[in-house]
């Protein structure tokens, strides 16, 4: 599955503009990240007057705006999703879920910190920290990267997460509603499917298997 | 799988205030839609400054904002999908796709015409054309609605994609890319994939189902 990882930090802490710089070097290292933030307060995104704009408020239930270049959609959703949830739902092909904020899910974390702007962490290790970006040593048993140290930042993000191959799991939707599988489960039906459709021309190497059925 | 209609016609002829006029009847009837905009010119859609707009900026193939009422996704692609791909990808949950325009894709269409605008149909029955909705009649063997006759059209569309069971239909990526299959194929993994998840626990009536495995 897609890793995921969480840049975590109290406000002001400079979340955004750390991640503006790992994104970059994470492009340059040919990996491909999709970032998620969370919006508290809904969020108007389409522009007023505009087609798709108009099909949402007539009651479309999701809106997709397709071109060569990019696509997007907007959904309605009935409560905040997991960020396991986004990225089984929307996480695609990227390499790396980035996530802003969510320091309440249980996916790993990195803590932005500012001595100027904070006193204290806003994490402990119990909060799945994995690493802290700050401008002042913190001693507490993760590592402390300095928060300019950027090639750092990515390289521990790229050897905890990205290198060695991604951990093999398979998950299991039935009517919309994520199934919990017990290892033995797991490993079960992914050797099954894949034994199943390696079969198929155009399939002999299947790495990454999508089955819809409906 | 979620069926798929294209309103489809020249420009001008009113293909925005049909799909205004059908969602809202087909969401009275218990219908979830999910509306397609092709953009030839890409689009921009994120407001400048949000930090979700800044990550994309930064260079994140995709871009995920979440709400505890509606998703959006922002995603590169490196070429124009098909109806088809986005229902596969975006769809999600939708009872119905509704594209505006799509007029060289497979899909069936119903052609909007007003005879101020235009002298001539866009479509034939070459092209899939189920229906006309339109302010004159034509007699060219389809059935030719009044363009004001909402509930006229949306019993059509019930009629022919809604109602009667949904076809069931499996789609199988491999590694990101869609793998044809045979009838039989389809049977047998359609089967075979049922039969094995239904003996789990929450997955005993298994209408959809969604595999990931990554």
């Amino acid at each position: 599955m897609i890793p995921i990882i969480s840049i975590v930090g109290k406000s002001n802490s400079g979340k955004t503009t750390l991640i503006e710089k790992i994104v970059p070097e994470l492009m340059r290292r040919g990996y491909r990240v999709t970032t998620v933030k969370h919006d508290f307060h809904g969020f108007e995104i389409d522009k007023e007057g505009k087609d798709s704009w108009r099909h949402k408020r007539a009651g479309a239930h999701g809106v997709i705006i397709s071109s060569p270049q990019k696509v997007a959609l907007i959904r309605d959703v009935d409560r905040d999703m997991s960020l396991e949830e986004l990225r089984d739902s929307f996480g695609g092909d990227a390499d790396l879920i980035l996530s802003e904020g969510f320091k309440s899910d249980v996916q790993p974390k990195v803590e932005v910190f500012r001595k100027e702007e904070h006193g204290e962490l806003l994490c402990t290790k119990e909060d799945n920290l994995v690493a802290i970006a700050s401008n002042r040593p913190f001693d507490i048993g993760i590592p402390c990267l300095d928060i300019d140290d950027v090639k750092g930042i990515v390289d521990l993000i790229e050897s905890k997460f990205l290198k060695g191959g991604r951990r093999e799991d398979i998950a299991l939707s039935i009517n919309g509603k994520r199934i919990s599988l017990s290892p033995f489960v797991k490993r079960f039906l992914m050797r099954s499917i894949k034994g199943m459709v390696s079969c198929l021309k155009g399939a002999e190497n299947p790495k990454r298997i999508e089955i819809k059925i409906d």
